[in-house]
């Protein structure tokens, strides 16, 4: 069960206000996804996520969950909806990217990557098949093809033999997903990925590939991964060109508010990053009127609510003196109200731009808002 | 603004149900105060802390919010609830505990004792003028007396000569308090600590000492420091046999929830102690039924609630399995879920050992109880 409806299209740019529908409820999009890496995301309960955040779909890591705490406690707990206790929809990616990212040595051939644990260095091997068969089992709304993300920079003749692995692989990955069925009564989705790095040539012909696969949805990797924001803004409205108007589309791993802005602007749908949840453990605090460094010496006695332009309840609640005191002292609680607080925000900010769309105003808001974003206060 | 109403005594036991009234709100008791260090119940929002764990009232470490934030940021927030957003009332320590506990080095003369802190080593004095002083700018609604907290075990000599210290401290700290006002608006209250180790003669000979100074709460220190807990008792029933019964009693860092209810049994009123949110990080779990430890192989693939019939919403709502997975993967949520399960369970303990007092039950009720309460699951 999945089906994506376009409702507005801005007449001034690519953006578009749709609806996705999963078995575990609807999506409407744009929409940022938080990262819940391990089944949780980081110091956030499901019910926060569910009401101050206002989450409407979170993200999984096929490598993190395969690892710990292994496919056969999810299967036997009927998935991670029900082992984490969030009903609503759940993407996964395909474990790729920690792969490259995470793992001490790795040789990838044409039948998958060998790989060893950053845990235990223990040895493991994904194939395109093993990791359609882990994404059942882990049972993901929204399940993605397992791809190899190029690194930045990246040589011509890698970044091309790297595309066509990736596209041989998908064939194998939607020949295995198809074959099969999710494990729990519910349907899942597979969304291909558009690879080629800073390319054009390389991110057409990927575009093109995977647009003739006629998946659901589509999704971009290898963007976000060091190159300029202008590189990262040109592949993605070349490839947004391509792929289809009427499916959803979902650019992996971006990134900054105004990076979100921009690619909305494309024609984007969908998003996911780290970058909010990261950042605020680190204190920094993103909002409407620019970015806080909570724990700078300027915030020491600013009793004044963290900010009180938010939909999150606790950053009215609590003070900036008191986050910077907790962060600066390490106390759990400062990681977990600067990350429902920068949270919210890449909430509020997708669903704002919805709005936008919808009232036919997203390019003059827009206009007005990015140097707001990227200001430091 | 503080006064204390015995409303029900236990006709076999010395357990009594009362309410405390402070500046900040009611305190019914017996009752059990969640530790929050540095302004903050480690990985527990405010609002959990009210609505899930139920706390009625919390402890601030004086020595650690001497430090950090530093009294003057205290001092112009307004005081710590202001600080810490938490409306309700807020007992601290002297800060003498940590001393001897945390820091680096300390030398003790009748003037006060020479630390250096624990953080940077940085050197300090602690007087029982500047503790008073300094919980004045922290503004609790119970302050404690500045005492010197003997190690178990403790030669008499030396246990003597400390209570000496102690009891002249207490002088000291009753004249500068006396002579001082709250810095916010409201009264505030010290508590005397009795001390004199495990020693009989002692022991009655502080108690005594501390019921003369005739102030409306007194606590019982220097006990739960590694002494039998046969010698806790013995020690705490004899010190409640002279404190006046009018008055609230405050066993200091008690304890395991067996311990507190003995010691309920024996007169008294107040309990604070880390072990059930230090506990909880490292997967040791409180029920009804016995000791739950979660990171134990055994629940693994235990995908029923973590505890069915706690109070806290969350340990209804998430499983074992899931809880299990969390600590092991070192993730945030799972010290929150942890934490708020114990110190839920801590509340309810006293919260139901009132009901059972007021019903004139508590003797039965806890008789059958405690073996359960100490029985691993």
């Amino acid at each position: 069960m999945f089906s994506f409806t376009v409702e507005s299209q801005d007449s001034s740019t690519s953006a578009r206000a749709g609806r996705i529908q999963t078995a575990h409820g609807e999506i409407r999009t744009p929409v940022f996804m938080p990262v819940g890496t391990l089944g949780s995301v980081k110091a956030v309960h499901q019910y926060e996520l569910k009401e101050a955040v206002q989450a409407q779909i979170i993200l999984g890591n096929t490598y993190h969950l395969y690892l710990r705490p292994g496919v056969g406690t999810l299967e036997k707990a009927g998935g991670l909806h029900r082992f984490n206790s969030w009903a609503y929809p759940i993407l996964t990616d395909s474990g790729g990217y920690q792969i490259y990212s995470l793992s001490h040595k790795r040789k990838i051939s044409e039948e998958g990557v060998l790989f060893s644990s950053h845990i235990d260095g223990s040895s493991h091997v994904f194939t395109p098949e093993s990791v359609m068969d882990i994404q059942r089992q882990i049972g993901a709304d929204i399940v993605m093809a397992f791809d190899e993300c190029t690194p930045y920079p990246c040589d011509y003749a890698y970044a091309k033999s790297s595309m066509g692995l990736t596209h041989r692989w998908l064939a194998r990955c939607c020949r295995r997903f198809d074959e099969t069925e999710g494990l729990y009564g519910y349907g899942q989705t597979l969304f291909p990925i558009v690879q080629g790095s800073t390319f054009p040539d390389l991110r057409r012909e990927s575009a093109e590939v995977v647009a003739s696969f006629n998946r659901p949805g589509n999704a971009i990797g290898g963007l976000s991964v060091g190159e300029p924001a202008e590189d990262m803004y040109a592949m993605t409205e070349l490839v947004c060109g391509i792929l289809p108007k009427e499916k959803p589309r979902y650019l992996m791993g971006v990134g900054t508010p105004s990076n979100i802005l921009e690619s909305i602007a494309l024609g984007i749908d969908m998003f996911d990053c780290v970058l909010p949840s990261r950042n605020a453990r680190h204190g920094v605090l993103y909002t409407k009127r620019g970015i806080i460094h909570i724990k700078n010496l300027k915030w020491k006695e600013d009793f004044s609510p963290i900010d009180e332009e938010s939909d999150c309840p606790s950053s009215c609640f609590y003070t900036r003196a008191y986050l910077r005191h907790l962060l600066h002292s390490k106390e759990i609680l400062g990681a977990q109200i600067a990350t429902l607080h920068n949270l919210s925000f890449f909430l509020w900010l997708t669903r704002e731009a919805r709005r936008q769309i919808q009232q036919g105003t997203f390019f003059e808001w827009k206009k007005h808002l990015l140097p707001e974003l990227e200001r430091r206060l």
